[in-house]
């Protein structure tokens, strides 16, 4: 499989079967999902040695590669991310089935009675990295939406993804639905990747879960559409009228719980008249708390604080660094995020409803926040059960992708005999 | 502005506004909105002469052109014709406002309060053809939903386009609304549409109305999405279970109330089982009413048929022609619906409930009939007041297009000083 002619046939037939196997699974029975999620949990759970030692070749080669210290994190598999994969499996089994869920129905005055209810997509492409665990997560979620599914997997954890996926495959086999709903991309070169991105006949959606520069590149070169972000340029707004305490924890949290995910604040955004005060004491919170501040006017005068520059602004840092800065009103906070923001997720901490109002309307954010922490902008968090990613364009799927952003819908019209006059 | 460097940065320029626009208009006020559409309504009314006026030089233009019959009858405006447009921006107007709707909202353990809210996707670009209605209709539909608008009307209508237009200017401005929320495209150069299918930074849609070649390049060249469909190939199967009357009434209603229409039947598939006794009344009443009928298998022996070749399935005729094939059983003529259809409307005749279950079930067209006309595919009859299009993707809007499918949503999420453990 070294030659681009023989991994472009490969994809393609790949494609072709995923698209008959998705006119079956677009009317699978709720039952027949649900089986096959659950007996794939339990193949995880039966063949998790042969899963740890699959997951061991891949952190030999991994160490080999040189890979960094949290990328080796991400590929580890043991006793207890493998339960949590199975408990994953099993929570997408219990949800809800969102197809054929009737969305709304009303009567004409024609005599026509209209539904509109809930269908599948039809192929996704999951493109991710390190995390073998996405394999089940995305495979659980687009067979619970009635999607067929095409996994291509980092080269890291291939053969991790491989043994999940067999699991994967027995589930599918045990409750009788087509082996071909989920399939996994069996070679490592890259050129499988971009096949993929172009296989505009069989594939309706690509969902790339990783870093920047895989975002990036599947949203440049796909020509199908993309549920994805580039980044999580997350801010945080002190209003004048900000409670100190709310201020205190939601920014404490939203900045160090886990500074790696895109909910992780990344800036912010301190009202003038009580930079001073309230500004001074969460910078000082964050420095105590070993967060490096790059701060703007007068926060910039702060002890242990590092001028920012113009570089800061607009900055995905997930680390412990944060970007600061004063703002004369609203309106600047407002101006700042639209400019430097990447619509994913944006905070006001305030106990001013005018202003949360505000806010809200005039910024356009998937997720848009009042005195909360933004490390909540998660599906589970929001109570999907689980996320196959977060989405920042306005098209189709936006914030938390779960099973029910996986569907489209069609219209169902009933008459009995009716003409149009 | 012949030069295609002048172009580019006439559309650039239009393309800021537009977005500039678009961000102002996203918190309008629902009465402003209204007010605009019921002022532009009442401009239409009182520049009546103006217009007609207008669309004569338009007229001439067409005459000197050469064009067809039918596109001059597009084409033309007269008193009834000014008088509907006035009725659709006044329908429109009074729709309810789908902008702030709150979709769903619910609580979470956690103590968050999360509202899904619609939004205004931004800023749609509508590319259209002879008919200068679609100036009034398009500039409506996306001031209700919030969104900013680049009209790119056919050349044929450019002066009665550009009198509809300065009447939706005259509405934005006396209800205070940037009068940059509807722009008309100053030029008839090809080139314009061009830009406008690859502005990607200041485009969030392309809708196109008009013929098969239209929408083929705006689905091949934009580099936006595109709400569109490139085909109505509407198939109807006539069940073994059918019963002759309604069978009788839909085809001919299907068929020949207007030929040229989206909606319009293209082709019959006949149960065999039926075909010597309702399958032959049909074509025989399809040919009394004019209707050409290229038919295959038995019924290619109903006098007045002509043979069906494998050039008919898949094709639309838009036009007094129809083509008629027997099938086996029900699952034939879902197969062949999924080969040679276009996901658009798509029809049952049958009393057997378990035969309209399976055809519902195992077919994803963006439109289900069972008993009714495919005529009644339509924003107007599926109650929407109004519609941009139909769209066949599966991707965001589906079916009719309508105020609300031009919207996308953001979720808004309440805490009290929040943190996620």
């Amino acid at each position: 499989m070294k030659d681009l002619e023989s991994i472009s046939d490969v994809m393609a037939d790949i494609g072709r079967r995923a698209r008959i196997a998705s006119q079956t699974l677009a009317f699978a029975s709720a039952d027949s999902k649900r089986a096959a999620l659950m007996a794939a949990a339990d193949a995880v759970s039966a063949h998790r040695d042969e899963i740890i030692a699959a997951n061991a070749r891949d952190l030999e080669f991994g160490r080999e590669k040189g890979l960094s210290a949290a990328m080796m994190d991400r590929l580890m598999l043991d006793g207890s991310r493998i339960e949590s994969i199975v408990e994953g499996l099993r929570a997408v089994a219990g949800q809800d089935d969102p197809v054929g869920q009737v969305l709304a129905e009303w009567d004409r005055p024609s005599g026509l009675h209209i539904s509109r209810v809930r269908t599948p997509l039809g192929v996704i492409g999951v493109i991710y990295e390190s995390r073998p665990n996405v394999t089940a997560d995305a495979g659980a979620l687009c067979l619970k939406s009635g999607n067929a599914v095409i996994l291509r997997g980092g080269s890291e954890s291939f053969h991790s993804s491989q043994a999940i996926y067999a699991c994967l495959v027995e589930g599918l086999r045990a409750a009788g639905l087509p082996e071909d709903a989920i399939q996994l991309v069996p070679t490592r070169d890259r050129a499988a990747v971009t096949e993929l991105l172009t296989m505009t006949d069989s594939v309706d959606v690509i969902v790339p879960r990783g870093g920047k520069g895989l975002v990036g590149l599947v949203q440049r070169e796909a020509r199908v559409p993309v549920f994805a972000h580039l980044e999580g340029i997350v801010h945080i707004y002190l209003d004048k009228a900000a409670d100190p305490q709310k201020a205190l924890d939601v920014v404490l949290n939203a900045k160090t719980r886990r500074t790696g995910i895109c909910g992780a604040a990344e800036c912010l955004l301190v009202h003038e008249e009580i930079a001073e005060d309230l500004g001074r004491s969460v910078i000082e919170a964050l420095i105590d708390a070993g967060v490096e501040v790059h701060a703007e006017g007068s926060l910039a005068g702060i002890d242990g604080t590092t001028p920012a520059t113009e570089t800061d602004w607009g900055r995905e840092y997930l680390d412990m660094v944060i970007a600061a800065r004063t703002v004369p009103d609203i309106d600047a906070a407002i101006a700042h995020i639209r400019r430097y923001g990447s619509n994913h997720t944006d905070c006001i901490v305030t106990e001013d409803e005018a202003a949360v109002a505000r806010f809200f309307e005039r910024l356009d954010s998937a997720i848009l926040m009042h005195n909360a922490s933004t490390q909540f902008a998660d599906g589970g968090e929001f109570g999907m059960g689980a996320e196959i990613g977060i989405a920042t364009g306005k098209m189709h799927a936006r914030g938390p992708v779960g099973a029910e952003q996986l569907t489209s819908f069609k219209y169902l019209v009933r008459g009995n005999g009716t003409v149009r006059p």
